[in-house]
């Protein structure tokens, strides 16, 4: 797979909430950083924020408006949809991805504004 | 000049406070989007909100960590730093640009955290 196909079949594993498939994508030394969240690094740490994430949710929509793969490097701009008890949250994302020679993600940061977010919380 | 030159060509021109010259780069119809903030079209009206930040601003930097392009689409990440009388004010960002086949920029837009941003502001 290319780099922007491993990228691609992440999102669809997570999509079909599949996340043993989602986090046999990653690399060992992964990094995967919420920009104003903060980050996590390895395959469990990864796990343990989306398995909640996942269980939370009645289905997962990553619609990717734009994508750029040049390299090791994948960018994509994505409507990251989540569909809770409370209706849909929505957040745009840009990601930022990369991809080792062994196909596996090294590195998954997205950028969003943390507001956007939270304003769809209820309560 | 390649899509990613044009973008390039903009950057430095903003960092080196020429706004004419960035201005001269963008198409009739530029949308340019601040996501959390909104969006403003054509290139007077880039020109009209670009114009006071650059004279807020003692000196300008945009940092680009990881870029990558394919066909007419750039992405990048930075870091934008703006010297302001209260000291630096950084804003991590990831850009998206697409330049139409006249080398003019037909859409700017960044993603970024709106409050990494304010809570950087003074009072």
């Amino acid at each position: 797979m290319s780099p922007a196909e491993t990228v691609t079949a992440f999102i669809t594993a997570i999509e079909r909430a599949d996340l043993d498939a989602a986090i046999g994508l990653l690399a060992d030394d992964v990094e995967y950083d919420n920009v104003p969240m903060g980050k996590v690094h390895g395959p469990q740490a990864v796990r343990d924020l989306l398995g909640p994430m996942l269980g939370a949710c009645s289905s997962i929509e990553w619609i990717v408006h734009r994508q750029a793969a040049e390299g090791n490097l994948v960018f994509n701009e994505r409507l990251d949809r989540f569909e809770m008890p409370f209706g849909w949250l929505e957040v745009p994302v840009t990601g930022i991805w990369e991809v080792d020679d062994d196909g596996r993600i090294t590195l998954w940061r997205d950028y969003f504004d943390e507001a956007t977010y939270r304003r769809q919380l209820p309560g």
